[in-house]
């Protein structure tokens, strides 16, 4: 069976190329993510590169994809209190990647036009992280650590939306703790409730 | 002087191409902004238009300038409650304007690159929004609104990322209440704080 044989090299290639390009704008920055620069990384010619790909933007969007994959891992099984945590641990992460947030910010502002090849993830993918992010909230409600005035699903979305504009407003500042002012937030809605978060209590210092 | 009198034209004209784009974009949306919808929205060539602006960034960039300028000056004299309150209608009107909306996402996103015409404007306006966020948290937090738990430089980092995060999700969905969201963000710290902001109570409605 010549043909599937084709098929799942032509699978394994696909996914060569998504872990690479990961892989190079991790450690070489957003401007590392030239069709150019991520083809030379996997041995290939730019028009191999694009062979498996429908476009730059079509590749990126997987890139995205699979770093979705590997972080959402780390959230499984945990508790609501946990889940928050992880939340804290992987955007502190995050800092040690530049690259890799700055093609979120980039690609998700561009994506919000229709006609962006990722339109459809960043529709799907915020709608999952609300629909995650509301159940971590109820969660939270549930052991005290969230005032009971507050909408879980309300606050997810606000989560979500705080995650985004830390990224933009850090890349604009390197100074900015992102995971420090996540876990303010987080403490500040516990201590609103009267309960503590088992984190570093304070707020962020500017680095 | 007539070196005077077309240096004061230049700037007038200046101004003029500022307030059409603005329109333009208001009007017409994002996709508006191409260097040749807004010449012919001034009735003036395309080269032209690049003779008043070193770049489409640049007269971008003056465009937001501009809508700052207009939103602060509403903010001018306001206790910090109702610059809360006055916060919640900017957001929504600008839900009226998603052109104006789509600009300030996709530029923010552009401009977080050091060699964007447009990344000084940004690294300062986020500077001046944070400190004027301060202020404003610090006034909440004195008249019983925010809790005393709540590092105010912090929530105000918090804040204008909130804005920001919430702009892109509501590009991606319509449905989402970006002013109702920041409402209750508001009214959940100020009843944690045992008070009650004056505004709408309760979660926002998707629409």
């Amino acid at each position: 069976m010549p043909r599937i044989g084709q098929y799942r090299k032509g699978i394994a290639k696909r996914e060569e190329i998504i872990e690479a390009s990961l892989r190079v704008i991790a450690e070489q920055g957003y401007r590392g993510a030239t069709v150019q620069e991520l083809s030379k990384a996997v041995g290939l010619a730019k028009t191999s590169l694009l062979h498996y790909f429908e476009s730059r933007e079509d590749l990126l969007v997987e890139v995205l994809r699979r770093r979705d994959e590997l972080d959402s891992a780390e959230f499984e099984g945990l508790s609501p209190e946990a889940g928050a945590r992880q939340l804290v641990r992987t955007v502190r992460q995050n800092a040690g990647v530049p690259g890799l947030v700055e093609l979120f910010v980039r690609l998700s502002a561009e994506a919000t036009s229709p006609e962006h090849p990722g339109h459809e993830y960043f529709v799907e993918r915020y709608a999952a992280a609300r629909a995650a992010g509301a159940e971590t909230m109820r969660g939270l409600q549930e052991t005290g650590l969230l005032p009971s005035a507050a909408d879980p699903e309300c606050m997810a979305a606000i989560l979500v939306a705080l995650i985004d504009g830390l990224q933009i407003q850090w890349l604009l500042d390197g100074d900015l703790d992102m995971g420090g002012t996540i876990e303010h937030f987080l403490s500040v809605l516990a201590s609103a409730s009267g309960s503590e978060m088992s984190t570093t209590p304070g707020a962020p210092v500017r680095g």
